[in-house]
């Protein structure tokens, strides 16, 4: 190990406690699309949220992603016109019995939660060429993903509801939000206070879709080995794990 | 609020203790390139964190995820060379000055580590049409994405290193672990005990790149208004929060 070095954590334990209360949120964190409180997110609430999504990895340190807040009941307004044109053809695009069912689903709160949030990607922040983005395009977007995550996760943790809308026009949206080419509008968020959360993800509640078990998405070596041969203990604590 | 309901969680609070657990988590998570020890990943730990990715969220609950362990020193070889061919190619794209300190980096831990993982996105899963996808393609990819985070925060809280490599030339990645057409490998990680974490991000302690203040990357209502009336004090919070 040598000699003790400032940069270094050489106690990077954590105790029992914090691992559950990791998991604790891993496991309630949920996609809200009602039960959205009016109650304001405090300032320190929300700083703390963001600078969490701002310690997410970024692919060669590029941090591509911005914080676009929307509190205007106009600009939630206009993007909630840009939904239901898009949610409207969405609906169609679905055989008509699960069309029904899904007109039926609420997808989004924007207009009744007290803060809109848009995680941005910068496409050219740093220049063309990107350490670790050289032979993958798509690894700054998927940085901007991981910081949606963290703040995801900050906020359930905080008691903080949010959602995910992901059925909009692209075009349409980048143009409401005036975004410039280069940046991508890689989530639109919602988020607020709750009356409450689900136990479980809102669409296996109402029946849309089930989880699968765990421990029949694992492979090993290469795609379709499924001969748990030496990993029979791995394949059981999934199995086991499953709620 | 109404009857108690089994499927809600109404007492959603979370202490102090836990809320600064998962920030401890989020700000000690680092993309481990060296420092692996050999020894194994007990088969409980693996099992939670594969379960932390399981519970991520996914658009329509597609769940578009696979887990594709690599334990073998064969295949991880011919994964590393994958990667030596790529890191060559990489080199040369940038600027001499910066090319000669791209050399100097250590960018992953393919053969010392002892569990590689990648986390794939099936593309067909659920068939063609699924909800919230209708308008962004991306989003089962980014799905995948927030898997790796969740398991990424976990593997900090058990004490795990991760590494995200992504320089590889992806047909000959896909082609290496026979994935079908239609399966994305969305990341390939590394994962083991380590001798110690860094207190920054390894590129910022060796000079590639600075944090930005997180401040500077607010705007509100449309890209560009960094007028920060009425939200002066989500801006000092931001700015006092800096590390």
């Amino acid at each position: 190990m040598g000699i003790p070095n400032p940069e270094h954590q050489l106690d990077h334990t954590f105790s029992e406690e914090e691992r559950a209360a990791v998991y604790k949120t891993i496991y309630s964190r949920r996609d809200v699309r009602g039960q959205f409180k009016p109650d304001p997110i405090p300032d320190d609430v929300l700083a703390r949220i963001i600078q969490a999504a701002h310690h997410a990895p970024s692919v060669g340190f590029m941090q591509p992603w911005n914080f676009l807040l929307i509190q205007r009941p106009e600009t939630k307004k206009k993007i909630h016109d840009i939904f239901l044109a898009a949610n409207e053809q969405a609906a169609d695009m679905f055989e008509p019995e699960q069309s029904v069912q899904y007109k039926k689903l609420k997808l989004e709160g924007i207009i009744e939660s007290p803060i809109n949030l848009v995680i941005t990607c910068d496409r050219d922040r740093g220049g063309s060429v990107i350490l670790g983005r050289t032979h993958d395009k798509s690894m700054d977007l998927f940085s901007s993903v991981c910081a949606v995550q963290n703040l995801w996760l900050a906020a359930r943790a905080e008691g903080v509801g949010l959602g995910w809308v992901s059925i909009f026009n692209k075009k349409a949206l980048k143009q409401a939000l005036k975004l410039p080419k280069s940046v991508s509008p890689v989530a639109y968020l919602c988020l607020g206070y709750v009356e409450h959360f689900y136990t479980e993800p809102e669409l296996e509640v109402k029946g849309w879709r089930k989880r699968i078990p765990a421990e029949e998405l694992l492979c090993f070596e290469e795609w379709g080995n499924t001969d748990t041969t030496g990993n029979e203990g791995l394949y059981q604590a999934l199995a086991d794990s499953n709620n």
